[in-house]
């Protein structure tokens, strides 16, 4: 089933990234819960949360193969696949350290702490692309610097102005952007860990130093409990449409350029079933397109912040439906601007 | 690579519809385009608009696998499968009747009839469910004739009402939506046919006939191209949230009347890691989630509608990016409704 | 205070309409839910729901000036106009017959209906200017029949088409839209009459009569409350969008034709602070933000569906929010699109 | 003409806020374009960019009174309101100082610039606002200390916490939007000047001391031209929304509090005009409704991005048809919540 094209085994060729759109996997989220409740029960050991040692419940995970077909079933009945990935992970480590598993946790515990980890290696993948691209737009001021071109304002010829003044306007926006990831991954890489309603009540005093103690194994931040409170992640659905929109701008530009094909030369156009004599801008069209999409769906990670008392069944799964499509939209503009970066002969005169 | 929810092996299971998808699938759509290009052969060979008789082409169409490595290479450099899919035809068609192979055509005949055609199953599909959910809420109103419950306005215990009253709310909108698609349907199954600009130039004084005998054999209505007007694909998404729409109103209502569980009683909620005495109303709450994605989807597809001149590369794509996930999402959210309706074991007192 | 451009003093000169602006002002409003109380009354007092005539009520109404400051701070403390406004009637009305006015209804009632009666106007309106377009759109068909320009594909000159085909995509739409209008208004354009729940409790057996006397009076269709299911304003909504999406379409079309001055002529295009010899497209692009600007409200409509039981304050005030700058906004660019084309000196070659 | 409530006499009582409104009102917009125009005369003047001293323009602008009847047809002309403004204000000053008006700069300087000026009035408003919610939700924590309440799940009881525990999930993103406000304020406090097409070409080798010098008279930054980057505006409309998410919230937890009314106790509810004994909780209900409207319109921010070359008409329009609802609604929401505080007299138990 390939409903999105981010799935699709034709589209994603064009509007797709492997990279990003594999920490999106199934194998890669339960990869990551996994990585969670292994880290927990460490923590909880060490912390003597628990009575055992964690080695058993460690070994366990590790040669633990979920069944599939009944996590299917089990999101179906209770809407998040934890409740059942638990009692599959309990019946594996068996008595007696299964009463261990999970301990103090919670579904969303193991959800979001599990989005974070996967999050923190596509912001560094989408921070790579970022830096691509810094480079390569830098590349093109040197590449045709001395050149001039004629500025449009409304659609409507200006003034001529220097080819760098226009590649500067695609640049810099993107250096903000560096700028912001930085401030904001402090806020979004944080472990989720609260238990039922966010007070981590099975674990007493030891609630503080197990969280940070989890935090540490899973390398990220340590903060109380957030799971009713979505700002990071809606300010960061907010950075990744800031990526798009700029580089947006950048395709509709040299898609307007590429119109007369004079001021704008490029390498490696689509082609037409009909009209041979075509060279279509179809990177820097697909970047106007996803910068679109993007833009449509922060809506409704905004919309998931009225998120309900302690834990909203409605707003978390609307997240689910959006937040990975951003991603992987965003990843799949930052290829492709690079791309077309890449494929331009001729800027200016 | 399973970024949607629509597409993900265990989320679908809550959030998707196999059938829906099915529609969206790289086979099925390659199914369609192959439709297409046979009732094209046929019926411009009947129209005498290519010199051959198109039993040829039908028969090669008829045992032709595609390469789907270079249909998806394609699309990364053309934007559209077509050009790559229309050689691999003509290849396995051979000299001398590949010429007459899609004769006429370009690419966005090809994706916008094959999705149309799809679209036409889907709403069968979604149209039947429909039924089902009126059919199921009427039911409740005969089971629970004769109780009350009490209505309550802007969050606030108001006056005692029939839970007649309170259903009846939940289904008139639905009639109310069967109605709006007899409307539509009639603009949107419309076979798209106007070659490179929508002047259907290479088939001369046949092309009325030819378009006519093609939306013939499609089982399509036959009008002029609509390759750059929009109107009728944003008319129908704006009905798929409507649907969405109404659904979850009914989704917030159960969850609100769940709350303290005297209003309602449903069989087979939710469980929870934590807390085995809970039930949590999940369906209903999908039905929320469902009704705000299509609601955000909307404008998407509606900020296509400024689709520039005779085929617009930018707000083409966006479309494939959100109208089958909307077709997807209403689908779910009808199978979760009537499940839901199902699930009410006592309504009101 | 001037906070949307369509009260603005000075931006409205391009992107409002006075017409339409005027259905929403607090006089038309305050009007319209003095005529609800007059119709009410008399069709009480004609089906025998109140014991007095109504000829007392009426003639207070008539003479009627509401305290706007007290209005004010009653929206302020209710959240709506009615209470206030009801309680300065009865005063007005005076013992013994202030006992009988706003019998059986609620504030959802004058506030709906009032909106509804408003619509009703500017569905004219807007009709009337759609009307204005298709003429003048065929009137560019006639004046230009017989040239011939471009077409462009994915931003790249493709082959060349009749300046008709152009224009007739322009104008398609706007014809469907009429259909799409007839089809809706009768949906639209509904008496809202329900009491405090929706049950007209207070009205007994009289219910019924008392609601189709009403809605006669007012010219409205009758139908039962709908207070909680708003999907007709959401279609409604929709509409508007789809209006602009094309006229969008139509703008961006001009937009690009006025890049190089060859395919278009323009008399009258925007002046520049800076560079005199510019002629900016000017309305051509206010049509492209309209119709962006009703693309992205239309979402707002479609979550105010999720309108939960019996009356929602949140959703409701949602819809007060977005519909009537939908409505502006739309009548602006019908108003824009129709000088556009009278702008048009030439079109192709 | 009240088209938005923001703007309207009786709805702006709830949902409007006066101090974040006069920001946006005519007089205040054409005071910061005169407070442009006079500083960039001083800073011409002093860097000598201009020949004369500035003492002539400063005194004609001092007395300046525009013709907004002409300023109004300007707009409907020109897109912009400055071309016709600066034809005024050159009349004013008169011969032969009007050549040395608005020298070397373009309208969009003037209005962003302006725009800007006012963003930083209105962002200390808000900021002011914010403090104050944090110190009142603070203020609950210490009241309510000690006592309990449900936590509530997916719409379920589930086990109980301190009142202290929901109250901190009000407040701590709230601390954390006053963390990213100080971030994001170097980003959005910048002056705009770039003359026609961002090169500032008629100041020659003046015009990196003439921009720092109206920078510093300003009290704004001092960066490049970012006419056609509006990165600052849709991150800072981003933040915006997260604000009001944040509290809308707060808003949707005290109407579900306040269902049962046993939760949560509040002077000061909202009335009913047909239900006396309702007390509506009106503004936690607005809240809701403006942080849905918010999520909505940042869509609109994001899709301005698509800024295209060195103007984009079309997209500066859509920023001002949203931008300014978006701070008025923060606002709004922030008096709001700050009032709502104010009226708990009981939490928890």
């Amino acid at each position: 089933m390939t409903v999105s094209p981010f799935d699709h085994p034709l589209l994603s060729g064009l509007l797709g990234d492997e990279e990003a759109a594999r920490h999106f996997s199934v194998e890669a989220d339960i990869a990551a819960m996994l990585s969670f409740e292994r880290a927990l029960a460490e923590a909880e050991a060490e912390c003597g949360a628990i009575p055992c040692d964690a080695a058993a419940i460690v070994k366990a995970l590790a040669a633990f193969r979920p069944d599939t077909a009944k996590l299917r079933a089990g999101v179906a009945t209770d809407g998040v696949v934890v409740p059942e990935l638990v009692r599959q992970i309990k019946a594996a480590v068996g008595v007696p350290h299964d009463a261990h598993v999970h301990f103090g946790a919670t579904s969303q515990d193991v959800i979001d702490t599990s989005l974070v980890l996967r999050l923190g290696e596509a912001v560094e993948h989408v921070g790579l692309l970022l830096s691509e691209n810094v480079v390569r737009l830098a590349g093109l001021e040197q590449d045709f610097e001395g050149r001039a071109m004629m500025a449009v304002t409304r659609m409507q010829p200006a003034i001529p102005i220097a080819v760098t003044d226009r590649i500067a306007s695609w640049r810099a926006p993107l250096q903000r952007h560096q700028e912001r990831l930085k401030e904001l991954s402090g806020r979004l890489l944080v472990v989720q860990f609260g238990g039922a309603a966010g007070t981590l009540e099975k674990l007493g005093d030891k609630a503080a130093a197990v969280r940070a103690a989890l935090a540490g194994k899973l390398g990220l931040a340590d903060a109380p409990q957030w799971h009713n409170q979505r700002d990071a992640l809606a300010e960061f659905a907010g950075w990744l449409s800031l990526v798009t929109g700029s580089l947006g701008k950048f395709g509709q530009d040299v898609a307007l350029m590429a119109q007369a094909g004079t001021d704008i030369k490029l390498t490696g156009g689509g082609g037409s079933s009909t009209m041979p004599h075509k060279q279509n801008p179809v990177k820097a069209e697909a970047l106007v397109a996803l910068a679109r999409f993007n833009a449509i769906q922060l809506s409704g990670m905004h919309q998931a912040l009225v998120h309900e008392q302690e834990r909203s069944g409605s707003a978390w799964t609307l997240e689910w439906l959006i937040l990975p499509q951003m991603v992987v939209a965003t990843a799949a503009a930052l290829r492709l601007a690079a791309e077309l970066a890449a494929q331009v002969e001729s800027l200016g005169h």
